[in-house]
């Protein structure tokens, strides 16, 4: 049996035909609509609520009662991961966007709507034997552009924009560059791209630019993982194949394009009606995206081709919006330093306080970046892929059925991703285990893992079941082979700690650099900004427990999920935003790790975990 | 038998294998080089002399002693039109390029070498760990560019040119816009190409940009004629055929592309070391160019897409130079005063002049131009194709074997080109004809051939034989069936005449209404330039007998030969002869006669032979 659930976001209404019994938080994750759910499923963190319409929308559990307060059920409220579809179904999602929130506000604080790309109609006289004027300066002056047109593919199309509408034309203009003219009045359609490019995955997000509305998001994997994992991996077949920097712009332009598609079949518009796109992604991946060599990127003095913001035309690039649509590439810093970086410090604002903030992207190469209004600094932190699940015995990305939380409280505990029996551990699950683990003695301050069951301490009895040894390797039991997806036991193995510990260290040393070179305290700190999918899942409490995060910033950590994205939409949608992002990257010094006399000892230090 | 003939022309040699016998003007034409003979090699008007080496130059023909001197023949001069190849030979032209003199004088006069297109060679300090300031902007800052490079495809070359040669690099800038980048030190190749698209033929010619010099020149039929011989049966051809405006662009360019094939070929350069082009041409050729829709320039009230100067990167527009380079195209004014006009006007310097200058290009339309330092007007009259030999029942265009030149004293006589046997009249023929037999009474004020032997003047009497009726119209003989090539006879009849008629009616009213409109004179009209090939071979007493040119004007004539060829290289080497060019086309006055209201008076006077 299937029902028709309809879904209500920022004006626009999608229907679907869903099967009995599906999870709606899955529905809605499937969907590419993008819920904030911390707790991933468990119906723990109340943060998943949608306003449901429709009079069979069942009673609420205790447990979403408790969470979302009376007046919220009343009005229709309820978790979309405690509730199961089994009849038709009206679902409005517009108070619960994560990320639309993060950019209302942003919009609120910082950047009106005033997009760098624009429509103006205008009616021109009609040409007669006394006005021979050419179409290119009939347009120009009646605009008072001061210039004609110097684009060819804009002239190709004036003289049937002039005429196809009786002298009724639209000039579309980036700036004050007049980028395109169409025929008649079109200035209502008028759409904007935003696209975060990660080396592992694509988020892109559609939005009307005449009201700032976002119509459709949608995330994909990056294809070019086929390539390599990491950066360092695809930078190399760059390098060994003749093909191989074509190969790599090629299918990262493939799967932009796939986006585009998805989100404007999504929202229904033409795609022509897309005129800007602004990109955002580390240093590398804007190479491929812009096919220009990133060899140099990956040994040492570690020189990329070009870090500037460039405006490239559409079909320069093969993009599948309007051909005369503008590209925007936010600046980036370094080979280490993006432009999802640049972004990300645009979306917290940090760069216009006065208070010193710290920022904080996880990855196999860690961003940090520390400063206020006055000054910038930034570093990269080789981490390693451990974050990712990577070169950890069980590790796995954030998949459905990764070990994402683990509690060693009274006994051990886990949750995984969308609540599905256990496939492995991603990032944030080893963090926790880690953390847990060295809470309850199980680990030392070295990072040794207890070996001998006389050695724990009385409250930890409960984990002694636990211990084990794996190829001659000490370990501890996450989930026994009866209870996983594939009848395998789920371990976390000495190696592993270990591999933590390197990656933890980077991360921290990378902090106490810049924090040494800033002449500040720890006490300056005001926020600590963790972005990313793995800053925005991971326990907070974890990370300062492991001293991933130095434990001096205990109180002052917060989230800020996609904020390279949330940063794009603002370029996006505001010139200025694009002037700050160009500010920021002027502003920023690039402190260079691998030449910092203090990195080493710091990272020796950082290697143990708090006392 | 074959002989080895070697062309030396500045500073270049190259080398032929000839057959005996052949005549080496006609060789030098057939091989492109831009010979300079008013007499068509009938060995009267002594301007194809050329320097020969060697010592079996065979001894001059009287004509030849008396024409050139005794010093140029002790020298080694002969001319090339008297010149029968029986041995090897060793040819000197260098003082016998006419456009190269013309040029030459040019930029004595008035240009500099100071091309829009530079190069700069530097070498940039090395990246190290504490430099790590991306490709781009060490680039930048070490040439001081202020911003660094916009341009993706530059962007591209750039690792590899900075890396190429251990960072001895090469800046190629258009004006200070950079535009290239080379690995080492490549100052030493620069150059560029000129190129005049007619209708019916290109002319095209490559410079080194380093010196000036004119390397090779050539010249080709236009490969649209095969969509019709005149602008607007071209016209018609992309409004008809859904792909007719991509063919008529396809196809230019491809004959662009040929000609630069040879032109580097020939000099034994590499093209990719091209880095400008410019192109002059009608406004239909220019928007055929650039593929730009032409068919609102076909119908009243005739508006061209664009006239303003464009600068396009050569592989926008497929040019086979380097892709990089730049294509700059000469502004027109109006639908039917292209940049060919403009580029005719700078070349003769009238604009810069305080007296008032005419000039007239012939063809289907007769551009004209009027104005000195202080104004400039120009119109266009549309004269049909007698001009060309087509609506003349035995015209031809100027091929060999065509009449050229007539005259009726003492009986009739005429040459032909090349001195073949006669196949046709071509244009300069044509008005050579009507104007003897005007002269000799055998045509009357109004056109009429005179059809009764007894109504003709004593002094004609040898004309009377000549006298025929064709297909019940009147006519004249010009060469008899036993003279001419395919066995026919040549003939003028009255219908040819009227055509001529109407041609020189709408170019004489053309000139006079811009006289009227300046109002000024004959008399202030210090000199008339005839441009175009038909400009350059027409006999200038004939032109002012008929009052193609108003007899007033008697003494002033002055021929420029290709007027638009010249000005388009001042333009590529000279950006401030380009900047010349937009004012020219900012002042300018475009008269559209269709809107005069004296034209058509004038026009029926004109119709009339002068008294």
């Amino acid at each position: 049996m299937a029902y028709k659930v309809k879904i209500h976001k920022h004006g626009q209404c999608s229907e679907y035909r869903v099967n009995e019994g599906t999870n709606l938080l899955a529905f809605l994750r499937q969907n590419s609509y993008e819920m904030h759910s911390p707790c991933n499923g468990q119906g723990t963190c109340g943060k998943c609520s949608v306003k449901l319409g429709g009079d069979q929308v069942s009673a609420p559990s205790a447990g979403e009662a408790r969470l979302l307060g009376e007046k919220a059920v009343k009005e229709g409220f309820r978790l979309a991961c405690r509730t199961t579809i089994g009849c038709d179904l009206t679902v409005y999602l517009d108070n619960t966007d994560f990320s639309a929130k993060v950019l209302t506000e942003g919009t609120q604080k910082s950047t009106r709507l005033s997009p760098m790309i624009s429509k103006k109609h205008i009616h021109l006289p009609v040409p007669n034997l006394d006005d021979q004027r050419s179409d290119s300066r009939r347009l120009a002056e009646a605009l008072s552009l001061g210039k004609e047109l110097k684009s060819l593919s804009v002239l190709r199309q004036l003289p049937e924009a002039l005429r196809g509408d009786q002298y009724h034309t639209t000039l579309i203009s980036y700036g004050k560059t007049p980028v395109g003219v169409e025929s008649g009045d079109t200035t209502n359609r008028l759409y904007g791209i935003a696209i975060d490019i990660g080396t592992t995955t694509l988020a892109a997000y559609l939005i009307d630019l005449n009201t700032g509305v976002r119509l459709s998001t949608c995330s994909a994997l990056n294809p070019q993982r086929k390539f390599g994992a990491d950066v360092i991996s695809r930078i190399k077949h760059t390098m060994d194949e003749a093909e191989g920097l074509d190969e790599m712009h090629t299918v990262i332009i493939g799967g932009i394009n796939e986006a585009i598609s998805e989100l404007t079949h999504r929202a229904g518009i033409d795609k022509n009606d897309v005129w800007q796109i602004v990109f955002v992604g580390n240093t590398t991946m804007m190479h491929f995206l812009l096919k220009l060599s990133a060899k140099n990127i990956a040994a040492a003095p570690f020189i990329p081709a070009a870090t500037q913001t460039l405006e490239i035309r559409a079909a320069e690039l093969g993009i599948d919006m309007n051909g005369n649509g503008v590209v925007v590439v936010v600046p980036s810093v370094a080979a280490y330093i993006g432009a999802d970086t640049v972004s990300a410090i645009l979306a917290t604002g940090m760069q216009k306080k006065k208070k010193v903030s710290l920022l904080v992207d996880f990855g196999t190469n860690g961003e940090i970046a520390l400063g206020n209004s006055e000054w910038l600094m930034a570093c990269s932190a080789a981490a390693g892929p451990a974050f990712e699940g990577a070169n950890i015995r069980c590790g796995v990305g954030g998949i459905r059925g990764a070990i994402d939380r683990f509690s060693a409280e009274e006994g051990s505990s886990y949750t995984t991703i969308e609540g599905e029996r256990p496939v492995g551990i991603c990032g944030t699950g080893v963090v926790d285990i880690v953390s847990e683990l060295y809470r309850a003695g199980i680990i030392d301050e070295t990072g040794r893992l207890e070996t001998d069951p006389d050695g724990l301490r009385e409250d930890s009895n409960l984990l002694v079941g636990r211990l084990a040894k794996i190829d001659g390797m000490s370990a501890f039991v996450i989930a026994g082979a009866d209870e996983t997806k594939h009848g395998k036991e789920i371990v976390m193995t000495q190696k592993d700690i270990r591999e933590l510990q390197n990656a933890k260290a980077a991360i921290a040393a990378g902090i106490r650099v810049l924090v040494k070179r800033a002449g500040i305290s720890f006490r300056d700190i005001e926020s600590v900004y963790l972005a990313g999918g793995f800053g925005t899942y991971i326990n907070p409490q974890s990370a300062l427990n492991i001293g991933l995060i130095p434990p001096e910033l205990t109180g002052r950590l917060e989230s800020v999920g996609n904020a390279a994205g949330v940063g794009a939409m603002m370029v996006l949608t505001s010139g200025r935003a694009l002037r700050e992002a160009e500010n920021i990257k002027k502003r920023i010094g690039y402190v260079e790790l691998s030449a910092d006399k203090g990195f080493n000892d710091f990272y020796i230090d950082e290697m143990m975990f708090p006392e």
